[in-house]
Order: C-alpha cells, then structure tokens, then sequence
C-alpha cells in the first residue's frame, strides 16, 4: 500500500515534492492509485511548523499566513476524468506527532470570527493521547477526538481556477480575501518559468470552493465517505489541514486542535456521477463512529448585533450564539480567551435555527457538558 | 394540574380570551402558576386555522399571514421578577388533531428563504400517528416526530419592547420586517382605547428576539428544559407554534409540520438568575429522547451564488447548501416543490462549517436517509 | 380506526368481553381488522387492578398470581393464515391513568428472580408525567420513558397448545411451573360447557413462548416493527401487561413500571413467512426513538453463588451482576430494596458477556447514570 | 512513557519474559507505574500465534488450546494494596498486525457455545483496515471496529487462587472446567522448583473470574474506564486477548476478530475503593466513542431446548437466539457456519429479557443491520 511520508516539523518548502500549499490546474501528480486502492498519506499542520510547544503566543503574533495550507498531494486516480465522482473513503486518521494546537490570531495579523472581541492572539496546546486530548492551557477538560481533514480536495479545471480569481477580486480589492502570492508558493517543487507563471494565478487555500478545500466540516470525520467532483483528467486529490477536533465553524480560525497526521483513504470512481446525480460540490455521508454525547447546554443567537438588526443573517446570528456561550463558561473559571478556544476546538453543534424569521435569524450552538470535569448546567 | 383548552380550527379572534398574535408587556395573564407547578396549555396552528386539508393550494396562496402566530398565555409565574430566569420544562407535546401541514408561500405574499427559486405556493398535508408522520402529497417517506414548539418566550418589558420597535424600524422602511397591525391584533380580548393604545406598538411574532419567541429551533423538543431570561413581573410565558417536525431553518417558512397541539410543561425559578449566569436570552438543555437517525447524506454549500462571492455568509452558505441537496432528491422521483418541502419538514441538520474561511463560509445540510423508504445514496 | 376501550381499575372478570388472561386455541375475536388496519387497543395493568397508589405493601403481599395479565384481544386479521408473518408496527403506547407501579413479591407467594435476598414484599408507585415518571418511594431518580408492551403475541394453535402443557407438565410437577387454573381464567366471557373445556387446558400468561406472550423485552418499545408467526386462521392477537419502563430482566416480576395504558398499533401480514424467512418465533426491529443515554456504570457478574462455580450459567451470571449493583448502589443513599427496584424499573441493560469462559459465564448489568440527580461514579 | 514491545507471530515460549499464560499470585513484576502513569503494552493474538493467514482449517483444528492466553504483564501499580481500587483508562487500542481471525473449535478439540450445532472447525481471516475489518471468507459485510481487550485483571491473592482451584474441581472432575496444566504453562520465566510449584497450582485463563480475567464483554472498548479490585500488594495487572470486534457471548469461543495488538492505558488508584463502593469485581464506565449502529434485526430465544423446558435457563435462552439468528440468515446466501462466525465478530447485542418469565427465559440477540451491503429486513 502506498505510504507517503512526511518529515513533521519540517516546512513544505523545504520538502516540496510532498506537495503544494495553492491551488492550481497544473500541479503534477506526486503518485497515482488505482480505483480500489488505498493509500496511508501524511501531512504537516496547516501553519507549515510555525507553531511550537510553549506558552509564547509570538509565534501565533508574527503568524506567515501565506504559509498555509501545506497539502500533500496531488494524487492521480486513474482513469478519472471531469465529470466522473471521486469516491474517497476516509478509513481512519491518526496524529503522527503527539501534540496539537488551537489559537486566535491577532487583530493585526490573521483575524478570525470573533477578531473585534479578541484582538489579542491566544494559543494552547494539546496533548494528543489515543482517543482524548488535554491542555495545560485549558485546563478541566478532555476531548474525545472527532478526527477529520480540515482541507481536502481535487484539482480544479483552468476554467474554475480563472473563475476563482475572477469572483474573488472584487473582495480581494476590499481586502476581504486574498490573491495569490507567489512568494511562498509551493507547487510540487515546480520553479523557472512554469512556476512563475503558474504561481501568480495558483489561489490561495483558505476559503472552500465547490471543488471542496478548505470546508472545515468536523462531520467528515474518520469513517466518512465523500464524494467530489471531478473537474481534470487523474482527479489530482490533495488533503491537509488535519484536525483533531474541531466546533462547527472553527470559529478561531487558528483553530481547531490542529496536528501533523496521516490519513488512511480508499479511492473510487462514479463514471459520470457529476451528472447522474446532479452533484457539483463535494456529498458526504458522516461517520458511523464518533464521539456520543447525551447531554448538551444550548446558546441562541439573533442577527442582532450592537443595536443592529441585520436581515437574516446567520453569521451575525452564530457569532450572537457565540459570544453568549462565552459569557457563560466565565461563570465556570475559564477566561474568555480560553472559552474561546473551547468553542473553536471542542465538538461543539452550531446549528441553523429559524432562517425565515423575518427580518432576524436564529442560530443555536450546542456544548457537550461532557467535555468539562465539573457540572456547567444552571441550577 | 392546569389544563387551557382551546377550540381547534378556531380563530384566535373567535376565542380571544386564550392568547395573543402580538408581543406587548402590559397584555394581561391568562393564568397563574406557582414554581414547581405543571400545567397541559394547548395551542392553535401557528396559521390561525386558515389551512384546510385538502389539495387546493388556495388557501397558501391568499394567507393573511397577519394572523400569525395565535399564542396561548401569557401565564404569571408568581414570584418571578425581572432577573430572574424562568426555567420550562417540555414534558410533553402531543398533537390535538391529527393532522398538519407544511408549505411554501407564494412570492406575492410570504416567501421565504428559496422563494426565489419557488416562487409559487404548494401544500403537504401530513397524517400524524403516535410518533409518526406520512403525507399523501410526499410519497415514500414516514417521518419520527421531533416534537417541538416553534414559539415561545416571556413578555417583554416595555423598554425592551421600545428597543425592538426603534431597532426594527430601518428594515420595515425598507420593506424587510413587518410593522405593528392593530386590524388583526388579539391582546387577549382587550378593547377600546387600551386596545388601541397597545396595537399600534405592539411587535409581530415573526422574528425570534431575545427573549426567545418564534425561534424554530427543533431541537428545544420535547423532554428539553429552557432557561428564559424574565423582563416583567410575573415573567408571562406564552407559547404556540408547535410543529411535528422541521428541518434546521424551517426553511419552506410554512414551514414545518404544523399543527394544533397541547404542550405539557413544568415550571420554576432560579432567582437572579440573569447575572448569576450572564445569560440575556434564552439557554436549554436539549432532551434526552429523540429520533435517532445513524445514516445521513450531507451536502456542502459555500456562500457564492449567481457567481457573486459573498463575504463569510452563512446565509447564502446554507442557501446554497439547500439547493444542492434539492437538485439531488430530484433523482429519486421526487418534484423539486417536494424535495423542498422535505427539507422544511423533515429533521435534517444544517450546520456551519468553516466561517472564517476567508472569504467564504461553509455550511452544511445532513438528510438522514431512514426517512425514505428507497435507498438515496450515490451508487 | 378502531379504538378499544376499557376500564381502569375494573378486573377483566367484571369486564370479560374485552379480553382473555389465558391462551387457547379457540378464543374468539373481540374484532377483526384488514392488513393495513390501525387501532387503538387499551388494556389493564397486569395484576389487574389489585395494586392500590398507596404506601402499604399488602396488596402485594396478598396478590392473586393467577388473575395474571389480562389481555386485550384477540384480534382476527383477515387474510392470515398457519405460516403468514403478522406484522405489527407500534405506532405508540401511553399511560391512561398517570399512575403506575412496581413492587417486589414476598418469598411465599410469587417470588422473583432475587426471591432468596429479598423475602419480603416492597412497592413503588411513580407518578407518569408526559415522557417522564419519578416515584415518591425512591427519591432522585427521574426515568424517561421506554414504552413497551411486556406481553403481545398470536394465539397458539391447538398442535401448539397441547404441546406447551406437555412440555411445562415436568416443570410444573416441582412446582417450577404453574398449571392451568379454571377458577380466575377468562376466556372473553366464554361460559358453560365451552369454557370448562377450555378453561382447564388453556395456559398460563407468564412464560414467554415461541409465539411471544410475555417477553417483557425492553427494547420492542413504541416505533417497533414486530413479526410474529402466525399459527391459527385469523392469527388472534392479544396484548397487555404495558410498561412505562423496565431494565433487562424485569428482575423484581413485579416488575417494570406496570400501569393502564393505550397502544396504538398497524398490521400487516407477509403471506408464508414462516417458511420464506425461517421465522418460528418473533422477529423484530427496535425503535428509531428511545431515550438516549451517554454515560453507564457497568456491572459484572460470573456464574459462582454462594461458593459453587455453575457451568456456564448466565441466569447465575446475571443474578450476580444484579446483586453487585445493589451493593453499590447502597452506598448512594439508597436501601437494598429500592435499588432492586430501580434494577427493575430503569433502562439498565443486561448484556451477555463471554458465554463460552469455561466453565464460568459472564454477564454484565449497566445503569444510565442520567437517571439520578447525584453522580453516581466511584471517584 | 513506557511501552513493552512484543515479537508478533512468536509463541509466548520464545519470549517468556513479556507475560504469563496462567494466573497466579507470584508471577514476577515485568514493569512498574505509578498512578497516574500510562504505558503503551503489546499483546499476542490469544492462541499465542498458532494461527495461519490462509484458508485451511487444520490450524484451528488441531489447536493447542493449553497456550491460551499469553498475557502481557503483569505490572505493578507502586502504592497498590489489597483493598484498593485500580483504576484503568483504556486510552486506544489498535492491532499491530493488519490481520484478525475468528474461528469456532471442532467438537473433538475446544468446542464452544453451538459446539452441538457445529462439530466442524471453521475459520475467518478478517483484514483490519483503520477501523473497519472485512473478511474474503465471509464476504458482504464491513465492521466498524469495537476494539477492546477480552481479558484483563490482576493478580489473586494466594487466598483467591487456591478458592478458584477448590471451587472448580468439581467441575474439572466432570470435564466442564480445566485444570491447571504445567506442560505449556508460561510465568513470566521462571523456572526450576519455583516454576514447578507454581505451575501446578496456576489457574488456567479461559473463565472469568472475580478479579476479572478473561470477561470477553465488548463494551470494555477503548475510552472506557475499569475498576479492578486489588488482591494483592502492587496489584499485578495483566492483559491480553485483543479483539477488534466481538457480538456479545463470543459465541464460537475461537471467537471475536482475534489479534495482535498495542493497548494504551492510564492508571490510577482509589485507596480502600474495594469498602468504599462494595466492589468485589470489576466496575467498569463504557466509552463514549464507539461505532453507532440505528437499525437492528432482533430475536428472540426462550428455555426450550429439544422439546424440554428448561426453568428460567438464560443459557438455553441466548443459545436458541442465536440458532434463529442463524436459521435467518441462510435466507441472505450465507452457509451456516458463516452465520455463526458473524454472530461471534460482529457487534450484535445478546440481550437479557424477562428472566422471571417463569419456568422459560427470554433473551434477544439483535444485529446491526448496517454491517451487510444488502437489506437484510423482511419484507
């Protein structure tokens, strides 16, 4: 069985044949697997080694975001061709180092989903042992992973990455999203011209497309199935961005309990699947084994925000579910950075409400009260 | 124990004395519970008995959908003062006839969140059996209730209810919200001047506040225990709404499975409640018994639609999210109006994955597939 | 739809046209339904109406064992036929009085599985509140229904009948079995000749046997599909004996949480059955909806008692397991007798464990620990 | 972190140092932990490597069951004393060879709970693959991995031995239970007079005992915490007998999905816990992380056996479920002994029901029918 290795704690740059941290067409292939076949592939954290094992948060402060997301990859399936339904079966992912990270990223550098309320960078570090992680830094509870890749996806076509750059400039001119930014690109260990050429057009890795990517989903988790478009010849499947455990929206951005990992896949074809169907963005079915709370506290937000109703907006809403939830944990010993950091890292349930509740929305987020070693519930 | 009887397919109008379809702080109690106490409060659909069961669609199409929502209260709580949090248990909820129904409004009068995409009403009827739910008009599926009410919450105090009406005030100029209507107002029976007086202040149940209200969250259901943040003397809790079922976003807006229904609830206080947890909307325990789905099929939307990019939208996400899940259920017989209306109605789970996936946001919509009676997984 | 009704707390002998409380053969139909049908079938508590909502244990102490269940039925389905499969889907069961009971029998008339550490008779009387019951006579528990009916199954044929006085006809000469008992049977108002032919060969409800009857299985709970072989034109299906809840075992006989309830059923039949699935006993498929626990504390036992290692005995195995619980249980404030009963009346699960460990059996015993308001872990 | 490696695929024999295949009160230390200490511990397959990857019976056919079960261990628990409680967090599981195997024994050599029904051997060799496992022998049907060690425990006292010896001589007497063997008996290398002494009063491994040893009970997964009793100063905590996966009885004996594999676990100790909480055997809390099964096929079995009742015999009971759980599946195109290999790998749930269903038992065997790539309902 195929078995890609990396070097942890090594950047991508320094062993760029594993594969790439943009996205682009044209990246050559790194291996190739058969329908049928499975393939144990490692991959570096998505901050390419940045982060170290202390108690400084500098590291996180002088963040390189142009570093992410080291992916390794891409993997030609063969036989795939644009149209067809990749078949990817995740059959397990483990740590290969022992330690994890979740953090918030300063104002100035990096942002994230509450940034206004937490202008200051904050990390912790987990201790990944078998099914449970714990951190010095938050301390009072224990994690049982829900395992998945934050990052994982095919190639897309040269028509798609064009209309990537396309739709994404005018946010880009806002300074809303990225451009590309070839200073740091790695692409397989591509260089000269090609890489020139390609570089300046290769997008960035951090939001989701519809090829799949950067989706953040802690429900593809390990035993899932996904099915992604294919959109080149050979697919080109590259992943990344493991996580440990992760709360819906990963709402510190820097983020989840993030680790170097391998993942153990399955790869198949549906011919023509995109079409039969009608399937033009990544399908999954969850898990059947994964952590099994009973009990769980529940936050409601609105998209009321500061005095301002905005009109249906969920993500005003679940920041609201967000900030409340917060404001509780205070009550149980956590600072708000730490609780912060629960909800970004813990399997916390952020779910759409009433999306037709004119003009607000509702959003809810769930916690486990079994993560916690005390008793969180109002009495 | 407390039993409030209402006269189902009634108008409120017609039987006043039960409710109200208007929030104010100063409507008069219905009934007085003490701590502790229980009480079975039955309450009408949230359409004020104007769907009949039949297949004409008529009566979606012509809505008064100023009639929403007839609630049944408010009840005092004797003791509660405003600090407080007024906790609720759901002990049960039973349906009192045995049908319901779900829908989407026209585009001319309604809409909802894909009433772009339907601009034309339709109708499900929903025969409801012990724990279960099939429609004539949605072959091929049997829904497990997941009992809950859409709508519930404490009075407002009338500072609070001044806020709401300044802060609403942008969206109604533009035709977003909905003001005050005193010509279908019911205050419980009040009249004259004090009447008037009130209606024209007196906010609309449409959107979710916070102090809970019309939050369509399905997974307040029964057996769940609500903490409510009390604004008034007395609290006076109401409720109404009760749906059978719904999908996250209650997304169709007529919406879930509706219907008429008794809600069996328990009663207490913890004082001060509010400070001690600083909790300033409402926070629930989610119960312990519910359907239990093992499989789901689960679909990713990201906020781009008509090729715009969106920055960080849940809302276009899950938008997005829905479409896709529709455009698949059309693959196993199913009208895009029924695969709508199997979204409304049926538990299916929209979360938020990555939000601060610059400059998308993910979210995602799970279907468990033990509703149907064929096999909807790609193949 | 067909709604049977009774009366609580009348005996079936003053209302003998409604059921039966032994099986034979020949009993007629109380009414018959088509495949499709549904019906609402209520029935007694399994004594009978003997067991007072009080908190004097005489009535137990004095019960009449032979008055014991009585059934709801028999129902004709028409259309079945010797070798059919009746189907039955429990579309839902509740209380009609919110009062229900469980007890423990005295050594000298009933007995029970733990009859030799428990001599002397107890009573619990719960209060059913919507999906929950507490009970007076064991403070700090609160259980979540787990509504099933203890005994359903088809009328044996005569071939059937004859055998089963047979086979018990060994066990009954020890005095390990009970014979039919012509003074309390009723046969559906049968009289005269007719009965006192019947009445002396028809036997006893309390084993389960291969058509079913009394099964006392937790988990056929309401949202079941059951399969029952038919073995008499008509099939003749009765029921009775319901539960709010019951652990494994139904270990105190008297026994769940026994109480009057409704159940509300489908049938259908699969037409030779029997032969096409090899099915000569019931089959069925547990419920989507059932309370849903987290957390256990789990509990083993082997087959030695009192020094004398039995060969692979999981009745020892399980007993022994029960008795280690009680021991633990003791040390959170309850007597033994109230934690027997909580055994007897709580969701636990009792599972086999190693049944091959020569000569010892395994058995293990798991209480939720959801259903108590202390924590009940050894720390 | 201590982590005791192992030679897979050679006999315990050969590397005697690592454990014991027989349990005494004098075995040597092999490692020492403090509380609070985890330790990564391998362990041999538990017919100490006498099985063969291919498809030829004769291994298990002529199996020496003598060499069963070479243990790991034991450890001493610094500052355990007979009394205490010692506290063992099963932190992960996984094998260290990608391959499994279930087996039942011929009638000749081993036999096993169907033995009667199966006097041929037959054998499985499963590929484990993350955590799922599939088998060429059995095709049609995928695990998901319930991962657990089928024996572990501590050390008896020398009182607790020589009881075990007494209490089952009469059993060894009639050829129900086996006595101690010193030919193949392994204890951590002693030799000469010491071992020979020892050897002839050291108990074998197969049944479970009070201490617990070899309690084959699937829900002791990893995640969960076990209580052991302490018998003797430093505690002696040995293991071994992985199982990826295993249906409640381990019905063939030869027997779960049987394995090589690496245990990871905590430790801690509870001073005088054994008083404290009337433990006198083990207590153990199941794991929050375990595969998620919804839909199951459920049967039952009563004590009725060849035309004998037997008085509430749950041995009888379970045994004739299974025989119907078989007969069943023969209609799905498996042979028998392929039925009774899922039966004993599969995760299926041996129930206990009324067991005061006087003179028969019941008990109820349900598999999930997720585990088959084809319905397996009636229909």
């Amino acid at each position: 069985m195929l078995h890609i290795r990396i070097k942890p704690g090594v950047r991508l740059s320094e062993q760029p044949e594993i594969g790439h941290n943009r996205w682009h067409s044209d990246i050559p292939f790194l291996a190739s697997l058969m329908p049928g076949d499975e393939a144990i592939i490692e991959s570096l954290d998505f901050l390419d080694a940045q982060i170290k094992n202390d108690d400084d948060v500098s590291d996180i402060r002088n963040i390189d975001l142009t570093l992410a997301h080291p992916l390794t990859g891409p993997f030609e399936i063969i036989g795939a061709a644009p149209g067809d339904l990749l078949v990817v079966d995740i059959i397990d992912i483990n740590p290969i180092t022992p330690i994890g990270f979740s953090g918030n990223f300063s104002k100035d550098n990096g942002g994230g989903f509450l940034v206004d309320y937490f202008p200051d960078p904050h990390k912790a570090i987990w201790d990944l042992k078998g099914l449970f992680a714990t951190s010095r830094h938050i301390p009072g509870i224990k994690l049982t992973g829900l395992v998945h890749p934050g990052l994982i996806g095919c190639l897309p076509s040269y028509e798609l990455l064009t209309e990537w750059n396309k739709r994404e400039a005018p946010l880009v001119a806002q300074g809303l999203a990225k451009p590309p930014c070839p200073a740091t690109a790695v692409l397989r260990g591509l260089k000269g011209n090609k890489f020139d050429q390609m570089a300046k057009e290769a997008c960035r890795t951090i939001p989701a497309r519809e090829h799949g990517g950067n989706m953040d989903i802690k429900d593809i988790s390990r035993g899932s199935r996904i099915f992604f478009p294919v959109y080149q010849k050979g697919a080109g499947l590259s992943m990344g961005d493991l996580h440990f455990s992760q709360g819906d929206g990963e709402i510190a951005f820097c983020g989840a309990i993030e680790m170097d990992g391998a993942m153990h896949i399955g790869v198949d074809l549906i011919k023509d699947g995109m079409a039969k169907y009608s399937i033009n963005a990544p399908v999954f079915i969850p898990s059947k084994i994964k952590p099994h709370y009973e009990n769980y506290i529940s936050f409601q937000g609105i998209s009321v925000e500061n005095g301002v109703n905005y009109y249906m907006d969920a993500t005003v809403a679940y920041r609201q579910a967000c900030l409340k939830a917060i404001d509780y944990l205070e009550h149980f010993g956590y600072t708000r950075a730490q609780a912060y950091l629960i909800l970004t890292a813990a399997p916390i349930e952020g779910r759409i409400g009433g999306i037709v509740d004119i003009p607000n929305c509702v959003c809810s987020l769930s916690i486990p009260t079994g993560i916690f070693d005390q008793d969180i519930l109002p009495k």
